[in-house]
Order: structure tokens, then C-alpha cells, then sequence
């Protein structure tokens, strides 16, 4: 079977190791990059060799930036008592795009995946637990994605935070905005009914 | 609006830049990049960093390789007056891959798109007419795709070759292997009966 020269085949096989990116694509990436400019393929080359260099994971709150601590756990502005756990750093940027939260963040690092063999010890959970007494947290906002994977997390979390007394919420379930009652999946709309809000 | 620090948004840019890659595929991409170990980010960025360095554009075929003629070219086993045209790299290794095909190639490095400006003289075409004398090509074998940029770029390079006399081809059309009658689309099963063939 015909195959590339073994540089090229090494560097293909390092752009599948990108999330979702098969043979095929990482094909169609490399001769992507190939007809770009040397200097953009050298900024970009020295971008990603120095991206630990470049962007720091906050020795606090885990969620990614520039510096450590990030920029929301050093903006005095926001409120220093609640917690946003999150599974992983985009989440906090999702977050902050609703404008409607002004705490602090956890990111976990991922969820607990006993398939990937990810377990709770992979994940910044004892951080988590040691910063409830010691910045004397009263709420934690659990805000995990509502899958198996997500929901396994929360309980474990939930399991976990129970003797700290804290606050315990979770984001609310129902139906979404520009949802269609008609079409919405049966858990989704059974949600709604269940955790139905004054009006 | 929130968005990431400026480093970070910077990246993203340059990951939209590879084909089908969105803002939220370029999010997975980066915090993938960031999972993994330094050693590793870093032979990965000085290899696209040193792309245009390892990986040439044969100077007689276009095709890539770590080689400049590439090994089709300089394999005098090979049939060296049959030329099969492509439009782009990955395209020589799908032939190659086949195991039927023992000439040479010619890369055009694209198609014909008049909507996104690309012409003809900024495709590898003069090259391929200069090859056809002085090479003594005796057959051009025309593979670009059946769609409208591949009929196209075809159609072009059919009239820009006719006066040289060389014997045009082009990849038969039919029903593809596995494909069943019921279901194929009107057009290939159009082509499949005009151009039926001896049993």
C-alpha cells in the first residue's frame, strides 16, 4: 500500500491527535497549511511549541489565561463566595458571555469518565474541597453538562461537598429558548413540568 | 461581550484558518493542544514551524514530498510518458494507492473557481504544457473530480492541450463499486448507461 514519506506521515499523525480528526482530515489540514506563507507556518509553528510558555492554567481556579492567577480571580469586583464549578475551561467563557454571573470559577479538567478511565483523583477536585473553608465559600453552582458523564460528576460532587454545609445549586433544567414544546426529546420537556417556575 | 485574553484569541484566528475549522472546532483544537505535555507541543510546533523546510513542492510535478523531483519523478521504473493530471497532493496518493497507475503525475494545485478568483494562471497548467514536448508525453490522463469546478478546470486544460496532439483521457464514469441502481443519483447512472462496456 502507497503512503506518504515517514515526515509527512509523522506530522499527520500528530494532527489526529486533535479532537474528531481523522486520516482524512488531517490530510486536508496539512495541505492546508502547506500553501501558507512560511511566516505565517513559522508564527504559528513557534505559537504552539510555546503555548505552556504562553498560556498559563490558574493555580487557583484551573481555568486557563495569560497570567495565574487568572483575571476573574484576581478582579476584587466579583463576588468572593460563590463558586461556578465547571468541567472545563470554555465553560467559563460560555458563562460569562450570559453577563448574569459575577463569582468565582472551579474547573474541574474534565468529568469523571469511567469508560476513559478518567477517575475523580484525575480531576482538580481536592482543590476544589479545600477552597470551600478556606475562602469561606457559602455557594457552589454545579454546572456540569446534563449528560451521563456530567451528571455522574455532580454526584459525586454533590456527594463530596455534602459535610462542608455549602450551598449546593445546579443550573436549571427545561425548556430552551426558541425550543418547540411539540418536538423538545420527552427528559427534556419532563424537566420543565417537574422544576416548572412560578410565572 | 467576554472573549479570551488577546495570546488566546490570536491562536484561535490562526486554527480557523485550516479548512472547516469554525471558532468552537478552533476552542476544542487549543484546549486539546493544551492537555498535552510540553515535549510534545513542542516538536509539533517547530514541525509546522519547519513545514515549507521538510515538506518541498516537486519542482516537476508539484507534488509534495521531502524531495525535490519527489519519488514518482525520480523512479525510472515508471512509465515516463504517461501523465496522469491532478488537482491537488493527497489526489497522486489515492491513485497511487489503487495500484493500477504506473506513470507520472502533474499537480495543478487546485481547480478552476471563478467564485472565490482562482484562474487558470494561477494554477500549475503553463508547466504541464511545457512538459507535454519536452517530455514526449504520449497520453494525459485527466482525474479531477466530477463536479462543477473538476469539469471546469477539464474542460479547460482539454481545449489548452488539444493542438499539442497528446491522447486526452479522463477516469471512466460509472456506477462505483458497492453502489446499488435503486438509489444512485440520476447523473451517474446517466453516465453509467451512455458509457456501458463490453462484459
Amino acid at each position: 500500500m502507497a503512503s506518504y514519506p515517514p515526515a509527512i506521515e509523522r506530522l499527520l499523525d500528530e494532527l489526529t491527535r486533535l479532537p474528531g480528526v481523522g486520516p482524512k482530515t488531517a490530510e486536508r489540514y496539512l495541505f492546508a497549511l502547506l500553501r501558507q506563507p512560511s511566516a505565517g507556518l513559522k508564527a504559528f509553528g513557534q505559537a504552539v511549541a510555546n503555548l505552556h510558555e504562553t498560556i498559563l492554567n490558574c493555580q487557583r481556579c484551573h481555568n486557563f489565561d495569560t497570567q495565574s492567577p487568572c483575571r476573574y480571580c484576581r478582579d476584587r469586583q466579583r463576588d468572593q463566595q460563590v463558586l461556578c464549578v465547571v468541567a472545563d475551561a470554555p465553560d467559563v467563557l460560555a458563562i460569562e458571555q450570559t453577563g448574569v454571573y459575577h463569582g468565582l470559577y472551579h474547573v474541574l479538567g474534565g468529568t469523571i469518565n469511567t469508560v476513559e478511565g478518567q477517575g475523580p483523583e484525575q480531576l482538580h477536585i481536592a482543590d476544589l474541597l479545600g477552597r470551600i473553608p478556606k475562602e469561606k465559600i457559602t455557594e457552589v453552582i454545579l454546572a456540569m453538562n446534563p449528560d451521563i458523564e456530567g451528571e455522574t460528576t455532580s454526584l459525586y460532587l454533590k456527594k463530596a461537598l455534602a459535610p462542608s454545609g455549602v450551598r449546593l445549586t445546579q443550573l436549571a433544567r427545561g425548556i430552551p429558548t426558541g425550543g418547540d414544546v411539540t418536538y423538545l426529546d420527552e427528559a427534556t420537556l419532563g424537566e420543565a413540568i417537574t422544576h416548572r417556575q412560578p410565572t
